[in-house]
């Protein structure tokens, strides 16, 4: 592994700096070569430090500012008052070279509007992205854009969107020529918006894609895609739906799996319910497929890595995001997504 | 119970009449009062009919027709091609008031389209919608629209769905004042398409709605609105992706308690699994909420009642579909949705 250094906006999120600070903490125990630059509130910072190994405070820089992006106000106004912000100083620590990503829980809007003004967008990419990795119930990963950077798109945008899920999908899942599909209401031809039609035909011409066709909602989970293409509004929805049942059900298999009540039979059940449901495996591939480990939207389409952390992210699902951030800069995203998209 | 006649389609959906005939029938049996006319292929129907007892060959009229509505060509093609088939021929009759409503399992935009020009809107109704009722974890029901009849939607047509969804709530499941939320991708007033954003500011202004503000996907089970408002494109990619993952649970579930190897102590985990993710209840009430009886979205907005089965539903799914309309035409819900919308 080789060493990096992320910078984080501590003060992101529903929680701030209890969730992030003990995250930051546990990402420095579980990777050895990484080190962090923790933009926000040094009051509110130090004593979440206190007592810290010396070991791990070599690798921890805070950056006090008290300032934070204000929600709840129009997207121009917060990214024209966004100075000074944890938000935006981690991100310009990118910009200036003292750290190689960047994680944040905090406004989707505000962290997409700055990260491309002060790291800019790939060249020749219109709209960067935000993309995830869902699992299947093959017990494998597909690739899901955009996740709700862009609620209006247009068939170019799309077409874009599938190269970049591609060369995602390729590094990030080490797929040969990944399926790809697009999310509609039918998979005959004349179903959906007039941008996702002119899409398809866009990609049915391209030969450098294995373009599969349209995919529905009740398929997305069944791995008949690697890369799934959707505006950013559809896609929000689409993911969020899919969260809402799988995060009931997991924690209710992880509730009953760690409860003393528990006989041998109904560990069983659970197993085979698991198994049918979403994976090959059994109980430990439950556990790694926990919602917390699929913490962490990417920003794809920029100079640099910059990871959206869910805003309710707990402890160990913000740690995650640090992680993935971490494996995406050591992959190269950037550098690969500009150099697939020059191949195409 | 009142008499009334529905006409069906017989030849819509993936199957036609193998699914479309025996769910007639099995209509007929579970509602005395209930007489059928059927539109499709007289080949294809009589051997199906064949041996049936008289109680119930009086209540079926067969109508022979050989065309059916083309599938995977442009709408407008469609529709001008649509004389003389099984899913016109229906409509016609309810438009002669030879039957009070009608049922098809054939192409949703077709339906829609002929549906919209033979029965006509309510007056004041610029776009009619496909409505769905859900289940809620809380063990009750919510409203959602517009699952796909309408996919781009300005904000007028989005606060018209809110009212007519209202109705629709009050009358199908019994509620005062239903809370009505419109589906969004956060729930700050900033975010989603601007047409969401300047039907929120409607809805807010409304008094004679109870509206409660945006909704995510996230929360789509959790009981939080009885209406939950959307354009037909995201409202059709929830409620697959919905779909999807109950029908993979709920069919393990019952293939499970069905099992000879199931003990007494799996059975109770079920149980409890069943009562944790969608029920308050136990696993009568998880039969009570089959897929199969959620089959039947309807079209509102029109003069009489259209009911529009999932083409792959099954014989219970499409006697359901059945026993759906007969309901609405027996509650009256056009009538009561010209009347709810007056009074607003």
């Amino acid at each position: 592994m080789s060493r990096l250094t992320l910078a984080l906006d501590v003060m992101g999120g529903d929680i701030g700096p209890r969730v992030t600070i003990p995250a930051s903490i546990k990402a420095l125990e579980n990777d050895p070569m990484l080190s962090l630059l923790l933009f926000g509130d040094h009051q509110q910072i130090s004593p979440l430090l206190s007592g810290l190994s010396s070991r791990f405070q070599e690798r921890l820089t805070v950056h006090h500012c008290s300032r934070t992006v204000s929600d709840n106000r129009p997207l121009a106004y917060m990214l024209k008052h966004s100075k000074g912000t944890s938000m935006r100083l981690a991100i310009e620590s990118v910009q200036k070279g003292q750290a190689q990503g960047c994680v944040s829980g905090g406004n989707t809007a505000v962290l997409m509007g700055l990260s491309k003004i002060l790291l800019q967008p790939l060249k020749n990419i219109q709209r960067p992205a935000l993309v995830s990795i869902i699992p299947t119930i093959t017990g494998e990963h597909s690739v899901m854009l955009d996740l709700g950077a862009n609620i209006d798109c247009s068939a170019d945008n799309l077409y874009q969107f599938a190269l970049m899920g591609a060369v995602f999908a390729q590094n990030r899942l080490d797929l040969v020529y990944p399926r790809v599909a697009l999310l509609n209401i039918g998979i005959e031809e004349i179903k959906g918006h007039r941008s996702i039609r002119e899409a398809a035909n866009l990609l049915e011409k391209s030969t450098a894609l294995n373009y599969v066709g349209f995919i529905e909602g009740d398929a997305l989970l069944n791995g008949r895609a690697d890369v799934i293409v959707c505006d950013g509004f559809s896609g929000n929805i689409a993911l969020k739906t899919l969260e809402g049942v799988a995060k009931n059900l997991i924690s209710m298999f992880r509730g009953n799996s760690a409860s003393n009540n528990t006989s041998h039979i109904c560990k069983h059940t659970l197993e085979w319910l698991a198994k049918k449901l979403f994976f090959k495996g059994n109980l430990q591939r439950l556990q790694q497929i926990h919602p917390d480990r699929y913490n962490g939207a990417s920003f794809i389409g920029l100079t640099a890595v910059v990871v959206k952390s869910h805003g309710s992210a707990n402890i160990d699902a913000f740690s995650y995001a640090i992680a993935d951030a971490a494996l995406q800069v050591r992959q190269q995203i950037p550098a690969k997504i500009l150099c697939g998209l020059q191949q195409y």
